[in-house]
């Protein structure tokens, strides 16, 4: 098609690398970004892809955003690591705080990443997956911007809030899972609005409260949490995790701050654990195999996946095939690797 | 009403204690289940009260249910304590676990209880909110027997496996929620079917794969995730964390091993933090003080409520006014008091 461009994966990295490093990011923050934007063009996900450069970009605006920010890793407890993010962006300082991570877990079988003050834009599920890749299960929370209406409220006050969970598997990569406590991400309702296409019933009321199928009135009224009273649960958990266990803001707090770059300010928590440390043999190997005897019987059932599959089916092709992203984009991000 | 019976919280305790130690229970594992059950009818939560002696009883009829099993706690790491059940059931051994798990998070700053070999018939509140009375964050995960269908699958795989997390509060009770993976708990389904109604829309399918208000062909197909393929990947999380991770069951190996009694054996799960141990400067309270303002934000929205007001509200009152058992069940469980 003439409308897209398409670019190997190479061409991806050096793109994003290049738009960042021609407008004052670091070279640790630029490559920290342009690892985890061509992560998600690698994987198919395009809008957590080179489609986010220019939200990293615009950041900018906000004149507390450091994007040359040298993230500062500490111990705060024999099984719990802090990363001071600097007010930078959210990717280097989790590649500085995993290592640590990881080497906790295993020492100790379970341990805490606790993140503040950086600025949120990427998916969770790269974090996850790089810890689940050393043979660790992985959580991961973040808060975001007040978007979505508390169980029995009509007003926005949590974040879209996701929460990750990965697990390992041996010779492939883990089963990851990365999903928005709201029914729908807060992309897809700007999406139907630029196509002019209703939103579907359940994801969002209006101002007043009522149920609406209009992208315009959802997005000035609250997103709906996931699962009714449940998800919104589930959203209270992120705030507190994200927010006040690692000392960092709430979604609501990160909005006051918000000064319309819409690149939310705050914290992440992760969590990783050592499966070999949570049996009495330690033969993480059985377990993994124990592991393996669900995923059959899940897909052993007609129509079933595994949450990370569609990823990992795009991750075997792109390296050869490369991705299309669109040519305005594409136009885009090569004018910002001239502006420095 | 002439068919309730009305019983003080200590009768309540005491029915409970005398009907299983009557049946062979031992005086540790009797008097750790009437906490928990007088717990449960002390907060109006009358599924998990004196209504599920009977089903404590029922499980005797596996041979290999121990009621006088004495748990045994060990250290698996620096951050991991495990307690193997003996056949026993959840409640003494997660007493007997939580006092290590409190100790270990409160040192290392976060820590894990694997709990092997137990037969759950309990809410997972309890244990939560037990380590969140010490201060501390917490989640508790368990899984069951096989009720529930993957996503796009039709057949009954996961366990309704709840997910419970509690954060403590200065001066009061914490906030805590403990909710299935499932739509609905199984129980209401099968009271729907007592009471002879349909049930809602969205709760299960049959097993032919096809929606269904029929309880009875709801009971025989599959019940549904809550919020789709978001809660279905919640469950698969919960298998492996209450089953691969801590070397136990997944629900549809505890079917395997099911007797017919109902009560599933397996594993749980259980994480502590230590909010104050997240921070560089260690104040707990400031943090606790944080969490409150964001309680406040959902409360000052009209119709919200915190996920365990209800309960709270309950606790409040049922400790002078004592609470109300079906005539039927008191007369089955006095007479469970006379059978040695």
């Amino acid at each position: 098609m003439n409308d897209t461009v398409r670019l190997s994966l190479e061409e991806v990295h050096a793109l994003a690398l290049e738009a960042l490093i021609a407008n004052g990011f670091s070279g640790g923050q630029a490559r920290a970004i342009a690892d985890i934007v061509t992560a998600a063009e690698r994987d198919l996900c395009g809008t957590h892809g080179l489609f986010r450069i220019p939200f990293y970009l615009n950041a900018l605006n906000n004149p507390e955003v450091n994007p040359t920010a040298v993230p500062v890793v500490t111990e705060l407890a024999p099984a719990v690591v802090h990363v001071d993010g600097g007010f930078g962006f959210a990717p280097l300082a989790l590649e500085m705080g995993t290592p640590p991570l990881i080497e906790k877990a295993k020492t100790q079988g379970i341990a805490a990443l606790c993140l503040n003050n950086v600025y949120h834009i990427a998916a969770l599920w790269p974090e996850v997956e790089r810890v689940a890749e050393q043979g660790l299960a992985a959580f991961a929370f973040t808060a975001a911007l007040p978007y979505v209406a508390p169980a029995g409220g009509i007003k926005p006050l949590y974040g879209t809030n996701p929460m990750a969970f990965a697990w390992p598997r041996k010779d492939q990569p883990p089963m990851v899972f990365d999903q928005a406590s709201s029914v729908s991400a807060r992309g897809e309702i700007q999406v139907h609005l630029r196509d002019g296409k209703p939103i579907p019933q359940g994801w969002a009321i209006g101002p007043d409260g009522e149920a609406t199928t209009d992208p315009e009135v959802a997005l000035k009224g609250a997103q709906l949490p996931f699962g009714g009273y449940k998800g919104a649960a589930i959203a209270l958990m992120v705030e507190l995790l994200a927010g006040a266990l690692v000392g960092d803001l709430f979604s609501f707090e990160a909005a006051e701050k918000d000064t319309g770059t819409g690149a939310p300010l705050g914290g992440e928590f992760l969590i990783a654990i050592d499966p070999g440390r949570c049996v009495r043999d330690g033969d993480r190997d059985r377990q993994l195999a124990h592991a393996e005897k669900l995923f059959q019987q899940i897909l052993a059932q007609p129509g079933t996946r595994l949450p990370s599959e569609r990823r990992y089916a795009a991750r075997r092709r792109t390296p050869a095939e490369g991705v299309c992203i669109p040519r305005s984009l594409h136009h885009s991000l090569v004018a910002f690797t001239r502006e420095s």
